[in-house]
Formats: structure tokens, C-alpha cells, sequence
């Protein structure tokens, strides 16, 4: 174990400056903005809410379309009253089916029924034109090079162990 | 009046790529994850959750630490009636003061109560800490340079009017 109290690098030892705070907030703010603009021209084109959509994106990545509600909520990081209220409404208005499972504690199975399989499939075509309308058509192939950088760096500063399977693995 | 059913440019044209589309998601996922990271962390260093210290950052950036509750909705993008909610649980924890204004429709004036500012100073530098522990520590000074120039081109693009009045603004 490395003594973190002693052995500190640059980078941890200098503060963070303000431009660098300033670029954090701007792209807390422009994802924002970006997410607000796209759930409600999903909502125009679909009848889907952006948490409808999640819900039913994860579902239908989700081997066999069905998700322990537990499983849900960490794919889509909800906390699981939020979840449990939201897929009650899902549930109601038929986008998917909750069977309750009393041998353990993951919570229902929730899965996608025909209907939510559906409206999932026709709203996806009209999302994927608004997000390139609103987020691709702006950038050059250099600025989606440099964002990938930047995503796959912030990625594996967040889950190192990850990054270093992954390296090992391409070095093998 | 362009017509856009006939002249439409290369961008407007192609398709959005799966490369491009995965990179949006990981856009959206990426940052996710950070505020939720950051989110728990400012809990335990400063019993706020990151609506409260939302609400908090847009009050005291405002004139003399005061908005309508209609101007705070805009400016953190919530809809006004979980605005509301929000706002009276702050109230009833003494962060901020609601003050009814009979005159127009829009809304009470908030504002920062002592205790509030007091909260938000003391959760100010430990945010920035985490922010520079998960966010600015991974990147260096070019992906911070290249993140920058992506943000204001996307910018930009959302609000092409303020671009044009700036662009203008430096070239007179």
C-alpha cells in the first residue's frame, strides 16, 4: 500500500483552476441542456417520457428483454422507490409487466410486454434524427475523435481495474 | 425561407453513424455516473443533496442572493411544481425563505437564508475537490483544450443567434 499521505503526484497536489471548474460546469450544463431538449422531442414524437425510455432501453439490451427491478435500478442508477413508482405507471399504462418473486430480495421481474416493445422500437428512429440534429451535426470527425479520447480517459480514471484488464488484454 | 425539402447539406443528409451514437451515450452515461458520484460525495462531506446544492449555486450567483421561483425553475431547468416540493422541504430545513409576491404569477421570492449561505460556502470546497479527484485529474491540458472547444461548438449549435452576436461582438 502506497502512503497517500506522503507520496503525493502534481496532479493531486495542485488545486483545480478555475477554467478547468469552468469546462466541468459547462458540460454539466450543455448535457443538461442537450437532455432537455431530446426528452421533450422524444415526448412530441413518441408519447415516451426520457424515463420511459431508459426503462425501456435497458429492457431491451437486457438478455431475453426482463431485468430484476434491483438489476434495473443499477443499470439506469435510480434509486429503487423512485423505480418502483415509475415502473407502477409503466405497468398502468402497459409498456411492461412486473411478476413478483418471493425467493429472494432482487425485487420483481420486470420485463417488456408487446406494446412497450413497440412504442420502444417507433421511438427510436425519430430519437436517433433529434440527437443528430442536435449533437452530431455539430461536430467535425476531429471533435468526436477527441470526445471518445476524453469519455474512454474519464472511464478508466473511474474504474481502473477495468482500464488495466483491458490493457493486459490487448497486450497478451 | 431556405427550402429544406430540397436543398439539404452533406451534415443534414447522412445518417447518423453507430460510432457517433455510441459516443453520445457514452457522453450521457459518462457524465451520469459523475454526478452520481459527486452527488453521494456532497452528501457525506456536506449533508446537501445535489438538488439542494443546485438550487443553493443558482441563488447565490443571482442579484443580491434572490430569484422567483419561476426565474430559479428556468435557470436549473426543473419543472416548476418539483421545483415547489423541493423548495418547501428546503424551507422547512431553514436553507432558504419563501416570500409571497401577490402581484404577478411569477411565483414567491427565494432566498438564501444565513444558515443556507453557511451550508453551501462550507460544501464549496470540498465539491471542488471531488470534481478534481474524478473529473480534472484524468484529463490533461490538451483533452482539457479539446473539451473545451467541443462544449462551445455544441454551444454553439444549440443557440446559434448568441454565436452570431459574439462572432460579431469580436470582430468589431
Amino acid at each position: 500500500m502506497r502512503d497517500d499521505g506522503r507520496v503525493t503526484s502534481a496532479a493531486t497536489r495542485r488545486r483545480m483552476s478555475a477554467g478547468e471548474l469552468a469546462i466541468w460546469r459547462a458540460l454539466v450544463d450543455t448535457t443538461a441542456e442537450l437532455r432537455r431538449i431530446l426528452g421533450a422531442q422524444l415526448l412530441r414524437d413518441s408519447g415516451l417520457s426520457p424515463a420511459d425510455y431508459h426503462v425501456l432501453l435497458a429492457l431491451s439490451e437486457a438478455n431475453g428483454g426482463r431485468l430484476r427491478s434491483s438489476e434495473l435500478a443499477a443499470e439506469i442508477d435510480w434509486e429503487r422507490s423512485r423505480l418502483s413508482h415509475h415502473l407502477g405507471r409503466m405497468e398502468r399504462r402497459g409498456l411492461i409487466r412486473r411478476d413478483d418473486c418471493s425467493t429472494d430480495n432482487r425485487g420483481a421481474e420486470v420485463s417488456l410486454t408487446e406494446d412497450g416493445t413497440r412504442m420502444f422500437r417507433g421511438a427510436t428512429a425519430p430519437h436517433a434524427r433529434a440527437v443528430k440534429r442536435h449533437f452530431a451535426d455539430a461536430l467535425t470527425p476531429e471533435q468526436f475523435e477527441a470526445l471518445d479520447d476524453i469519455l474512454r480517459t474519464l472511464q478508466n480514471h473511474l474504474h481502473p481495474e477495468q482500464a488495466a484488464i483491458t490493457r493486459e488484454d490487448l497486450h497478451v
